[in-house]
């Protein structure tokens, strides 16, 4: 993006945030206009769906917002490309979620904002206003306490959470990936992936990867290839170094990269260069997903060979965007009143959004991020999992 | 209240919050029509309020829903009258408290309802989550916890923190008593005020009274007299026993309320007759507040010579409710950005609510529940004195 424009969208982004005092606001759904609708809206009419929800606590989902809420929950530790700015900071994006969840799902997005970054005071916060929603979105919260904190909360509550940063951007990749593979009529069996960025994105899209079949991935983090005789390897990379390069292959990107199928960025601009792509497999796929600039830029990689080049922005075709997934997935979750999130429910939504490109082609192998098809289907893919799990 | 009229609005209500879905939503206040609506909304747009806020975190109040937004928040333990019924069976109250803060302060009021009745925990989630809002509202949370959750969170939390089952029902009863003597031509200094009921708002209401000058208060609890010679006090109870009943009267309520100028219960239905009021000094007033039913029916109290008599039931004259105090008061907070709420601010809304009694009478002590300018003028009387103390 030109700094020009950039500086545009920075300067009348404050405005329309002064403008319109942030993004999202509360509403009355009942009428309030005479003493009557106050008796049934509120005494002495409200003690009735109160003392039935006490007796069965799940027609809270009747009688309350909760059927239709997902609380945004942040603490402001790994914004955007912004890193850790805090909780109050990280409130216009939460916003910003909610207005993308209201938009293309009609769902009740709620910002949450943390006090604290550690962990299990985020466990216990998260755990106990849990009974305000039907689930949990967790929003730019930094690795590794991000996995801890889905894992632990995905066991210990009972409505379901995703940490967006992880599953929406692995769904979108997937789809992306699904469709990319009819073009270049190859299976995720026979593919070899590298990816280069070992953070949330990263891991989420390995393990989602190797649930569909992909068997041969080799990891990458700005020191190289992840393998098993690093002694420099955090305990997640660890896991990773355990699961991927089964021929515990050593070296950089570079080395990694040769005769691959695919390669996949959630890294940092320009570490991507055309030798690389030209040492690949034949019809390279290229995922850039750094943003805004891209681990390589398209024309470039296409001048290398590259068949299929996917970024994160939206000014180039083929936007790998977590909007496709998030209000679909919510939408489907709340719809069935699912208790828990799968990872079935992951390969579905990611199915549905492919399945939403009617005219396959190197340049869209993605819906658009506007295309308001995609999160019903999304919703219904994954509906229609979480009844038949009941 | 008839029980066919009750049954009629427990029915209604029904189905009313089915039909509905929850009586609060979230909605957008910008607009998403378009990429460019997206590029201010969201990324890259979105980074520059961020970076503001994260340098300067006041710019939380310009840039986000932080400005206009209120927690409302309850564990569920002291639901209306039908106690501790658990966190979601007390979201249809904490909604419709949301949707009275819109109505009458435009006020975005958030519902959170929390796991778990542990004081301590309590403490913790607000203060994990408190950085979302610009002030918080405690609700339905049962004595004697909710006098430590509040005192706590006021010293440790940077914006304001009020239990209105506290302090907007004491509020509210002190503009009713200011206008009472303004009928009957007495003073707070010169006034004996029995107060029967010795849960959370008997309490709030002492301390507002001493507040304004009374002097000689005797509170009841179900035994009787609190007196300092007595064995089974709580340490609340205790602390009331210490600065009340300054003669150390021992007895029942009918001892009390001899050559008493006031009458507030906060207690139950009944517990107050004709023979106590005619004991009581000349010009008796008298607040029976049990909700839905009295502690005395305003027509048998006026035939034992009450001259004001007011309830919490909006179908006699003379309704103490809340609603005139909440929404006024939180909308002055959020105008003046206040980190704190005084005494001396809820003194100074009890005045701005008895001054917008155009036509004082016996039978117009206090304004209509549904009077649209209670909440402006007590809105401004905060206001004015948050923006005196910065």
């Amino acid at each position: 993006m030109s700094t020009d424009k950039k500086h545009d969208y920075s300067k009348r982004s404050i405005e329309a945030h002064k403008k319109y005092g942030g993004k999202v606001a509360i509403t009355s759904k009942m009428p309030l206009d005479s003493k009557d609708d106050l008796s049934l809206a509120y005494t002495p009419g409200v003690a009735q769906p109160c003392l039935e929800i006490a007796e069965d606590v799940s027609k809270a989902y009747d009688y309350t917002w909760k059927k239709n809420t997902v609380a945004v929950v942040s603490d402001g530790s790994a914004v955007l490309g912004l890193g850790n700015i805090g909780p109050e900071a990280s409130l216009p994006v939460m916003e910003g979620k909610a207005v993308l969840f209201k938009k293309f799902a009609n769902i009740d997005a709620v910002p949450v904002v943390l006090a604290s970054q550690d962990t299990e005071e985020i466990i216990q916060a998260i755990k106990m206003i849990a009974p305000t929603y039907g689930g949990i979105n967790l929003e730019d919260i930094s690795a590794p306490r991000c996995f801890k904190i889905e894992e632990r909360l995905k066991e210990e509550l009972s409505i379901p959470v995703m940490h967006d940063d992880q599953h929406g951007t692995a769904v979108v990749t997937l789809a992306g990936l699904m469709n990319s593979l009819k073009l270049t009529g190859k299976s995720f069996k026979e593919l070899k992936v590298v990816i280069n960025g070992a953070g949330a994105a990263g891991i989420a899209i390995i393990n989602l990867l190797r649930h569909v079949g992909v068997e041969v991935v080799i990891m990458c983090d700005s020191r190289g290839i992840i393998h098993r005789n690093r002694k420099d390897l955090s305990p997640i990379k660890q896991k990773m170094a355990a699961v991927t390069n089964i021929n515990n292959m050593e070296g950089g990107l570079e080395d990694a990269i040769k005769d691959s199928d695919v390669f996949i960025g959630v890294s940092v601009p320009g570490v991507l260069n055309g030798e690389m792509i030209k040492s690949m497999n034949r019809d390279p796929i290229i995922f850039a997903m750094s943003n805004p600039i891209p681990e390589i830029m398209p024309e470039e990689a296409h001048k290398a060979g590259a068949r299929i080049v996917a970024t994160g922005r939206s000014d180039f075709s083929n936007q790998i965007n977590n909007v496709l997934a998030f209000p679909g997935i919510f939408r489907g979750l709340l719809d069935a009143r699912s208790s828990e999130i799968t990872t079935e429910m992951y390969v579905a939504a990611a199915k549905a959004i492919a399945d939403q490109v009617a005219d396959l082609d190197e340049e869209h192998i993605i819906p658009s991020a506007f295309d308001e098809n995609v999160a019903p289907a999304v919703a219904k893919a994954v509906s229609d999992l979480a009844n038949k799990n009941k």
